[in-house]
């Protein structure tokens, strides 16, 4: 990120060392499945843990997600084993086996069922595990038991193992009531969640039902990692977990979802802002829409286009690649005239430009979070009134950088 | 382009001198909308011309389009004037009625109705017109008369005179019987023509009915235009027009739309070929589906793609990107079993990699024009055959060339 350290992000926040709630314990190593950086991570919850999760809808998805999807479908989970490095996508039948081979290698270490273990991976596409390294690393783990295992967990550890390019470790923390929400995430490229979502886990030890916390979490992801999108690449491997643990006792709904929808946030601006290459988190807002959907529809035009996001590099003002990109959402209540463009404070459209604006405009460009806020001007039902649709999408800046990574990646 | 002298094109293609058909006129010069280079082309057409066009669906189009589908509507046309530099986009009302006074000018001009005029502008987005400086250089050009036409016109100085970040002109040819058709086209930037298109004339001297013209034309764009992408980003003034001047008597109409759709996808490719920073032409070419909508999504999908198109800007035989680009496609036939991917001659999935293979994968990406071919093997209605729906989409690699033309570019 531009002009801050090694460690911080674009909101100019510095990672901290978090801890995951009481009662989760933690593994993180090393099984040589690339290099000699840490590619496995096991979040182990205590007895009683509710779960529920969102996957990518992609139709090359790997067997890490089917087999997650189902695991999930009862409500309940012990353990989230992810692997970096390799996604175990395009595997065939040898990799769904593998992916289940996980699954039972990590209930054992564990102590519980096969069915109560989530497995999530990322890395290269179509390569096979190394099973062998694997069984030899499980099969160590599971003579150490419990010792192998943190209590409390580092989460600042856990989600530097789940790392494949990102530039740092993204967690964050919020509380509902006496309960801590603590949420992990990952993920720089191949990034546009499509009711689903790159890899994230929350583990919190507040009590919430099983439905409760699927209808909550759906909402909750939907506003936030789902409205996140760096390339308009959608990954083979998305997957967010959460993880109720139910020690601290119930907690207020609302505040619940509150503190969720806090900690999602934040890791979807930590994943916008620290996209491949990326030096500036872009926020756009579209309001005075006929319904939510027909504002993301805009905002995620405009956030993907790759003019608007070369724009915000080059520090141009250059609201009309803005116009361009809301003209591409077919939409007959999308008239031009009613339309207003704002970057930062200022209005771009259809004012016209000042000297001084201009001037202005060039200053609020220089910095590491660009907003734009589009408002549609549609009518809404009372007269005077607008339409209350609305929508923000997270994405970031479009960069030689982005280029060079993606360009050099090599299978 | 890689390896290529200025002039030539991807394809290896040398831009040779192409004059329009007997009895276009034309007309190019500098009004000084932006700098010294050409902006101003007006290419007249003789009386009994039928015409028919296809425009942007963008919900910001500019007046240029409103008033040229107005214009067409009746399959007649006598001139168009296309002014470069300048889109006249978001320009309010006083832009409106520049737009008409443009081709009221034209048609005085040209002694011809002002409905007989298509007008078509690119460049910049929501500034004005310099009418002052277009309303002197028309005076003159009143006065001058027929002298300030060329007869046979140079489809290569018209090329010329409508490019903005175009690095060659782009014209094409082609026979149907005793008629020519020539055609001439302009774009690099903010390409995904929509059921619409980029800017491009075509002229020809063969006979066709108007109503048989508009049939064929759309048919033909569907199939060149509208299946190129160069960043996905969808132009408020894409416009395609074709003016048929009769005067070589009727052409058969099978060789009239062969010649039609030659010209097209020539100037499609050359399209893709130069788009903003490509090194690379993308030819993704999907079979073996349901329909030809289900291949054209899916090789939409994959030309689209950031991670394929930087792969190949970085020569890297990473077809799990492939993968990953055809998983976007939420459809229920697309099942990874089934599905085949090639890369030149040469199938990488789900054939295992050999080194021999990977050799000659790399050999083969060094190739200025790189054919990717994915097979969905969805069956057929028949036993033991596949679905016969197919589309070619054209496109481009990313490359920092781009970043650097989007970013530096100023209002």
């Amino acid at each position: 990120m531009r002009d801050t350290p090694y460690g911080g992000n674009a909101l100019g926040m510095v990672v901290k060392e978090v801890d995951f709630p009481p009662g989760f314990g933690l593994h993180t190593g090393n099984i040589g499945i690339k290099d000699h950086t840490n590619d496995v991570m096991i979040l182990a919850a205590p007895p009683g843990t509710v779960a529920a999760g969102v996957f990518t809808k992609s139709r090359f998805s790997g067997p890490s997600v089917t087999l997650s999807r189902a695991h999930l479908e009862d409500g309940r989970a012990r353990a989230v084993v992810i692997l970096s490095k390799n996604a175990n996508v395009a595997t065939g039948e040898v990799g769904d086996a593998n992916a289940r081979e996980v699954a039972e290698l990590t209930a054992s270490v564990l102590g519980c069922a096969t069915d109560e273990v989530v497995v999530a991976s990322t890395g290269v596409i179509g390569v096979q595990y190394p099973m062998d390294r694997i069984r030899r690393y499980m099969g160590r783990l599971a003579t150490e038991g419990i010792s192998a295992f943190e209590q409390p967990g580092s989460a600042t550890s856990a989600a530097t193992a789940i790392m494949t390019t990102d530039t740092h470790a993204k967690v964050s923390i919020a509380r509902a009531g006496s309960a801590r929400v603590v949420g992990i995430a990952k993920g720089v490229g191949m990034i546009e969640p499509d009711m689903a979502t790159m890899l994230a886990v929350i583990a919190t030890d507040a009590a919430v039902e099983p439905s409760a916390l699927d209808t909550i979490f759906r909402r909750v992801v939907d506003r936030t990692f789902n409205a996140l999108s760096i390339d308009t690449d959608t990954s083979t491997s998305d997957m967010a977990v959460v993880l109720c643990s139910q020690t601290a006792g119930p907690a207020e709904e609302s505040a619940f979802e509150a503190a969720l929808h806090q900690v999602c946030l934040d890791l979807t601006r930590q994943l916008a802002a620290d996209g491949e290459g990326a030096e500036t988190l872009i926020v756009v807002t579209v309001f005075q829409a006929r319904d939510d959907a027909l504002a993301k529809r805009v905002a995620k035009f405009i956030v993907n286009s790759p003019l608007v996001k070369t724009a915000v590099h080059g520090r141009d003002p250059n609201w009309g690649r803005v116009a361009m990109a809301i003209g591409k959402c077919y939409d007959q209540d999308i008239l031009p005239e009613r339309i207003t463009i704002r970057f930062g404070p200022d209005e771009v459209y259809p004012a016209p430009a000042t000297k001084d604006r201009l001037a202005r405009l060039e200053r609020y460009l220089e910095s590491p979070e660009v907003h734009i806020r589009v408002g549609l001007g549609i009518p809404g039902e009372k007269s005077d009134s607008y339409g209350t649709g609305s929508f923000t999408a997270y994405g970031c800046d479009l960069t030689d950088g982005y280029v060079r990574i993606n360009a050099d990646y090599t299978t």
